[in-house]
């Protein structure tokens, strides 16, 4: 299993251009047929950061949804708006309650 | 609903001794009546990077686990080993489909 955490810091005059942009990519993304998860939450300190918590079988899952149509014409339209890059962490696990 | 990311930087050559301080805590803090979601995951990049995804009905419930003994006994104790200090991020709800 892998679990992603992936931010976008957006300019904020421009958040009400990017959300019908991030609401396709959601809409599309849960269809892909290997989405475990795949929502998208706000800072309530920082209207223009968002953040993907998603959950994928494994890499090569990921991988295709990065290489996806909508992948490839979406987020480069929503990445004309970010005040800095896209920042990424993937885990490769929960952490057990038994050792 | 609250959505929270909390990111732990543990010095890597103490990564044994804080995972039994982890598993501890999660248990605890997954008895809280109030606890809908609290996993925490590794950075797949960096071992001493912990995540924890967590979520809860509203601001308070929040605060009362960050009030409960288990919380107040186990997080200085983790963060005896801590890199650098912890980030957090509070979000106030997922981006819906519908607009």
């Amino acid at each position: 299993m892998l679990k992603v955490i992936a931010e976008d810091f957006i300019k904020p005059e421009f958040v009400d251009v990017v959300l019908p942009l991030y609401r396709e990519l959601i809409a599309a993304t849960k269809k892909e047929p290997l989405c475990i998860a795949y929502d998208l939450y706000r800072d309530e300190k920082d209207p223009g950061h968002f953040i993907f918590i998603e959950e994928w079988p494994d890499r090569a899952a990921l991988d295709a949804h990065c290489a996806s149509e909508h992948f490839t014409r979406l987020v480069p339209l929503i990445d004309q708006y970010a005040r800095k890059a896209a920042q990424y962490i993937l885990m490769d696990g929960r952490v057990k309650l038994e050792r």
